[in-house]
């Protein structure tokens, strides 16, 4: 499968990897091509181009530009995105109070903004609460007994990132919480998530559903 | 221990009956005595009071009241609750959205409001995202590997609680998350929660922590 990564941090380049390592053909893009030049070389195979190649280059494109700015970096790719499946793991989070912006959450959140910013792009979200380590090897925590949420509007999309969670990536629970309204619960994690990061001073947790056996 | 539940609903009757059963001494309050006339009929020893009559007797208080209605109904209450334990459990939940009130979210939530409403109270947040039959049996589950969130300003109170939660209910995990401004993170939990009983159908389930071996 081809894979477009817009965007080029750490959790771009970690997914961009791992996608590779595992048979992918994989385009990675950055706004500036220098800031990951070193990247490209140490990993050939891996292609690099601006976001409009990248995302035309994808089958499935991941979006992981910082959540704040996710939709001025997204618009301009619409016309490559047409009808392609967006894995959204972005999080509206504000710094330093680490609070999500007030207009993408409760009655809102950043995966329906870009769902209603892109209507003909099939918009997933999923990964938003984890590390990227764990995103793309969840059995670093020692078990693969935690659950990874999944949202979106179109079954099908949803079905195949599915598979790419469980069969690229190794996830063995997938929860699916229904349409993209499910990215409220998904992005209101944050907060919790964060807490939790500050008490422990570690980022390797995940949540997991106790159920009545 | 002594303690005074307000709110007469379904958990706080539940909490009442899990308290009393544990040798405790329980007085629940109901503004309206008559909604409440048989349930203290079938429970012989639990106590029944006004709000006021109720948060006079108890050592530590339980706020039982509806999320939207906290305020209202602790506010008169004030000089009663004067350097007591509060434990919140409410949500402010807006129905038939479900959502969270906007004004207590985010940036603010319940408990914090709570807190500043009786600043010498110690409001102590915790119990508020499970179904009040695991709240009292954690146990319920089939195991006691998950896990319940605590947070509040006073250190001590906070210990205090814990004990409650601990050697009464059974709780094995309980996890600070510090101040009571992570009331914010246990609330923003209700989206999530509402989502998964939504496509489970069951309320028996709860969320752990999977952390690194």
């Amino acid at each position: 499968m081809k894979f477009g990564i817009i965007g080029s941090g750490d959790v771009g380049k970690t997914l961009a990897v791992a996608l590779f390592q595992s048979g992918q053909q994989v385009m990675v893009s950055s706004r500036a091509p220098e800031a990951i030049a070193s990247f490209i070389d140490e990993n050939p195979g891996i292609l690099s181009g601006n976001p409009f190649e990248t995302a035309s280059f994808g089958e499935v494109i991941i979006n992981c530009t910082p959540g704040l700015k996710s939709l001025d970096a997204l618009l301009p790719l619409k016309h490559a995105l047409y009808e392609k499946i967006l894995i959204d793991l972005s999080n509206p989070l504000v710094f330093p109070e680490a609070t999500l912006l007030p207009s993408a959450v409760n009655t809102d959140s950043l995966g329906e903004q870009i769902q209603r910013l892109l209507p003909e792009t099939r918009v997933i979200k999923t990964l938003n609460n984890v590390n990227a380590k764990i995103m793309v090897n969840p059995e670093l925590l020692g078990t693969l007994d935690h659950v990874m949420f999944i949202s979106g509007n179109n079954f099908l999309s949803k079905q195949i990132v599915t598979d790419i969670l469980k069969d690229i990536f190794g996830w063995k629970h997938v929860f699916d919480l229904g349409d993209i309204t499910g990215a409220r619960a998904q992005e209101m994690l944050l907060p919790l998530w964060l807490r939790i990061f500050e008490k422990t001073g570690s980022a390797a947790f995940n949540f997991n559903i106790v159920k009545k056996a």
